[in-house]
């Protein structure tokens, strides 16, 4: 079994990460989609918020009218094209998010401090979660009965309320749960690039080291990737916008986060 | 095991069902959401479109924006705020649409003959379509699992693609399938109202023939229920709106739809 990690940028190779999944199975796919929330928020007017945090460090703030577009566009509207082009291929597959169950817990934060005019101010913390409990029942359960699963990033917060969750979290979370042989991340660059050249190999503490150094988005992906590869669990992070990615990713391509203290 | 349907009006005191369902599990669960369909296409900007049949009959036509909308609200939206409501009252329950799986393949009309300025046209079919197959493994999966399920009324059309289905015609496709003890459609409305009177008590065939002479909307309802309860399942029609309305509607509310030839 393998857990698969597809960015919303991959989305558009999704034919072809479909064909290679037929030789991948029994797999948990968990997908991205931030660029069609992004779309379809503008598509029903609702104005993307930005805050500032005390340190300066700009970010999206989910509030409840986004956090609707965001069930919709996740749970509905890209989770279940994927599956469709799963079954046009002959794959099995079934399509949930991480509320059903519940599958994925998460924790959200009360409330949080930004930047407004020079002046900080508190406010309640936007509809994002960080996760905190995977519970593998309904996973194994389909899994077992020969389903594949795809899941959407969502998951149920402390107080019931559904709150989106960051796509590679979810997959290193459901990775770590699950102990599956491989976790693959998939995105729009070809693995870990630092000062211009692709690293092929990385130890788990390598990974956690190399993270402090890179740039953003990278940094974060490091630091999970590091923690899955800690326990045992070997993670690739490679493109997912060739032909074959997993087949490509399984045979050396991209960068391979192993357990190994050296390397 | 009890199948129950919830019409999009009923959705307002989907609290009241909820709460009722603690004591009607486990249960299949298929939902409206038309009226938010409408609502979310406004703020997108899909404009309803109206074909008219040869017959005079007007309709609403879904053309693939307006799909696009109904996979949003119904398998995104409406799917898993319900799910959220039955895991804060301590359901176990996994929301899927019939897409997953598959569990409903549908036949969509391929071209359909409508009027437009007072001639005859042919337009290819829009992308609704008329359940030819019920999968019962992932639900049966589900339940034995000891997992609610939660259905959007979404099925996979014959050439893979997504298919919006009416919510009385896949409950009583899943009720025929599942053979569950009763089918309770639950909407706006106290049960079948004839001649200003409340019909307490129907066999099969006198659903179907008063489905002939009974209001648009009802007649379709009777029909499904006749065909149901000639397979030998209980069909209650009953309010969705009342306290306990499952409950009420197992102890003799609404209108009650049996195998009996004679009442």
């Amino acid at each position: 079994m393998i857990v698969v990690k597809v960015g919303g940028r991959t989305l558009k190779n999704i034919e072809a990460i479909a064909r290679d999944l037929i030789n991948h199975q029994p797999f948990v796919l968990i997908h991205g989609g931030g660029d069609f929330v992004t779309q379809y928020s503008k598509k029903m007017g609702v104005e993307p918020k930005i805050v500032t945090s005390p340190s300066g460090v700009r970010s999206r703030y989910t509030d409840e009218d986004e956090l609707e577009v965001f069930v919709m566009v996740m749970a509905g509207k890209v989770n279940k094209e994927i599956v469709s082009k799963l079954l046009d291929l002959g794959i099995k597959a079934v399509g949930i998010s991480g509320v059903d169950g519940p599958t994925l817990v998460a924790e959200r934060k009360k409330r949080i401090v930004v930047l407004e005019k020079g002046r900080r101010r508190v406010i309640p913390g936007g509809f994002t979660g960080k996760i905190r409990e995977v519970n593998t029942s309904l996973l194994n359960s389909l899994l077992a009965e020969g389903y594949n699963v795809v899941l959407a990033p969502l998951a149920r917060g402390m107080e019931g309320e559904m709150l989106n969750v960051d796509g590679d979290q979810a997959a290193s979370e459901v990775a770590k749960a699950l102990r599956p042989r491989y976790l693959v991340l998939l995105s729009d660059v070809d693995g870990v690039i630092y000062e211009g050249q692709l690293i092929k190999k990385l130890s788990w503490n390598e990974s956690i080291q190399l993270a402090e150094k890179i740039g953003p988005g990278m940094n974060r992906k490091l630091l999970m990737a590091g923690r899955v590869a800690e326990q045992q669990i070997h993670v690739v992070i490679a493109s997912g916008l060739v032909e074959e990615p997993i087949k490509r990713a399984l045979a050396g391509g991209g960068t391979h986060i192993t357990a190994l203290e050296l390397s």
